[in-house]
């Protein structure tokens, strides 16, 4: 099986502007979950951050990215558009999405999603279960009943998503809330995890479990099939079974739309 | 129960320019549908098109809308952002959408998808023939096992959607294709229903099942429930169990993001 | 609209055997959940339990039946298959089926479910609290974020159902577990909602806000169709294309299998 | 990677009973698959036949069984119920399960559906042609836009299952009907896809992109994680957060029932 070729795309902000943050990541967030995948051989791992020309997600980067990874938070607005747009065709056409954490209102994740992506929050350095709902899912592999994280932010329901369509993680949180934390999800060609664990002002991504999960869940989201060949015209003389054109048209035989006043 | 107040949105460009379809749709299309849903007394019904001031899609008409209805074609790309925005976010809140024919290439379907909504097509006016796959469905009920299409538009697969919640008719066509055109989802709290039969060059809407089954989804798509009252941030002392904030923090007190360089 | 008719099964067993739970449900928990709905001019109510004859579920209540709740704990074994048969179908053909709590381990809902549907359990009267995770469904009409009990059973993951195809509640317990309990399936053209709280120790069925989520979860369960009528074979000369026989046959022209060496 | 251990099960009824089938499959249904399964070196295969003791099904046998695929017709209510309970098991703890063609009245599939699992058919020797609805999905690699059989048997819609949580394919056949006829499941741990071309009295098994099929989809289906520890007491002192036990029980500390008439 070839290398799985992954990029860890992080805002890098809070890292530059919080001393705290960059006490805990100084290689900042990117640097933490590249350090936590390079050691599989099974990936090849680059980096990309906003401030790089294009984000650092240009065409040529894209066209050698098996899966993505997304950690944004106070910068959502400043990410291009036309980025956006290149990285949603690139997910429809096959390639696989991981969201961390407050990437939940990234433009990418809101526009695969199509809801609010909204939910509660508190920070208060709480105590966190992830609790894993269903054991045999690829993603759960090597973990025990539940994840517990001392600090972490509160993140609650009502979580505005689509109905997951496999749904891993369940978090407990310490001041009563839960929250639906790990989903996945299929668009297009591409597969979407989301997990939110990952708080910048706790050093979350450097436990091992959560680790595990990531990997995982990048593993999950490996490229699967061939993008759609549509939208495609099929002309009447190419139809599977034989058939002769009867009635109005408001196309042409080519399928484009006719002049008008006709 | 209060009547179901309902608004039909027609790009209505078709009729305008061709004599084929304005002889078919003397009133529009918009007219057709409205014509056809306005003898159920349970529905109020008013239409909405391209050309009036905000696309006829007001706030005040929003605001007096439970089901939006959305026929489109030649004309999406001249839809207004803004206008999208709002409907998208009425949705979110409750306002049931049933989206008909060509309007899967909507900007508002899209939106709602967050796929391609692509797919193949062919206009030979062949047979179709939508079969029910969900007889429970309410939106099936009055029908047979098929309503049968003398002379159609063929839309094929690969249909480029999410998979269905509830998948309610397959067609099948003369030509050789098959393709989900009667599909069933929920984003935030709106229903959205989906139905491909519709192509403007043939007398699709005046078919009695065909009536029978956009009332039906106007019906099933009626709002259900409250919005989400997110994003909310929920402080310390409002935590449902007591507890007491821990650790570093990056927001202040009222959940703003600290100011920089701390 | 017609009353709903709504029968309220119960095993009837603790409240025999036990002071304790004789004390909360002196008329047992089915006289509870009778009480519960009878206000509700739209529900007509009959209850049934394990000793009557076919368990009070003959084929003359089932014909009266929109919609049964089914609580059982300590006698899943007792229920008899020819009635857990006729039940299935019933559902099947379009009855809406509540499961409440230890129903969890019901052939009912087994057999519906398709998988093992054991899960995590503890009890200590522990807090829970049930959260709305989707406010816009109907059957969270009416209620604030959460509902609170002061003593509860524990209900733990992993729960082995099927993914929910809506999910409307998820549980937070003292202990540090969550669950999914409240969950909605259609089978066939029954709708079946699963709701966990209703431990028969704790008073938990007199709960305003329980009694309104069974109330809603009734209401959404009323059948929605027309039973599939399958199995159906079609021959040959009602296809609704013409058709011609061609190739080996190991069926006769009625769809029989062929009697044997042939 | 390990070798993938799949068993082909076959009644194996029709090939000795029936001299066209017999011709066109003469070491049965479960060696043609065989034969399409052997050559890739990622597969070891067995067969197992109703006959055999235990229908070939033992203890051992699926202890060495990573994917099972299943053919059945006309001895359903032959196959022991000892041993589809045991099948059952074994699906829900990770084994995969293909389900082919009439397998869709197989007490395994009817099980774990849960549904009636009925459909509508013809036997006519007519078109069918097989479309990919899915291309990004595993089971669709390595195919064209679909699989045209010049003579098969008509499976029609409703059929009689829980919505599909993954579409592949959906059928189209001459005489003016379509099916769902590729679909996914997923049970407990165990991956589950139904397959419907494969009539007893056509050579569909010898079809190269039939057998890719099987194939592609005897991938999806090996185990991906680990069977749930549930059912699981949790006695109070291991709970994750500290509690102490209140209020009444009908459990004994170890999670039993308390003896009756406390």
């Amino acid at each position: 099986m070839n290398p799985l070729r992954v990029t860890i795309w992080n805002e890098f902000v809070h890292e530059q502007e919080n001393r705290e943050v960059a006490r805990i990541y100084p290689q900042g967030l990117h640097g933490a979950l590249a350090a936590a995948l390079r050691p599989f051989p099974e990936f090849t791992v680059r980096t990309a951050t906003l401030r790089e020309p294009e984000h650092g997600l240009t065409d040529e980067v894209l066209n050698q990215t098996d899966v993505l990874t997304w950690w944004g938070h106070a910068a959502h607005e400043r990410v291009r558009d036309d980025v956006v747009a290149r990285v949603h065709q690139r997910v429809i056409d096959g390639m696989g999405l991981v969201v961390l954490h407050s990437g939940h209102e990234s433009k990418i994740f809101k526009r695969l999603m199509g809801t609010s992506c909204h939910l509660c929050w508190r920070e208060a350095g709480e105590r966190e279960r992830v609790w894993v709902v269903n054991p045999g899912h690829p993603i759960a592999q090597g973990l025990g009943h539940c994840i517990e994280l001392e600090n972490s932010e509160m993140y609650g329901e009502p979580f505005g998503i689509p109905t997951p369509e496999e749904q891993v993680f369940v978090s407990w949180f310490e001041g009563g809330e839960v929250f639906r934390g790990g989903n996945c999800w299929t668009r297009g060609c591409g597969r979407i995890f989301y997990f939110s664990p990952g708080h910048e002002a706790y050093p979350i991504y450097h436990h091992p479990d959560i680790q595990r999960v990531i990997a995982n869940g990048v593993r999950w989201a490996r490229p699967q099939g061939r993008p759609a060949d549509v939208p495609r015209h099929v002309p009447v003389e190419q139809a599977p079974e034989k058939i002769t054109a009867r009635g109005p048209s408001v196309h042409d035989a080519a399928g484009r739309l006719a002049s008008a006043k006709s």
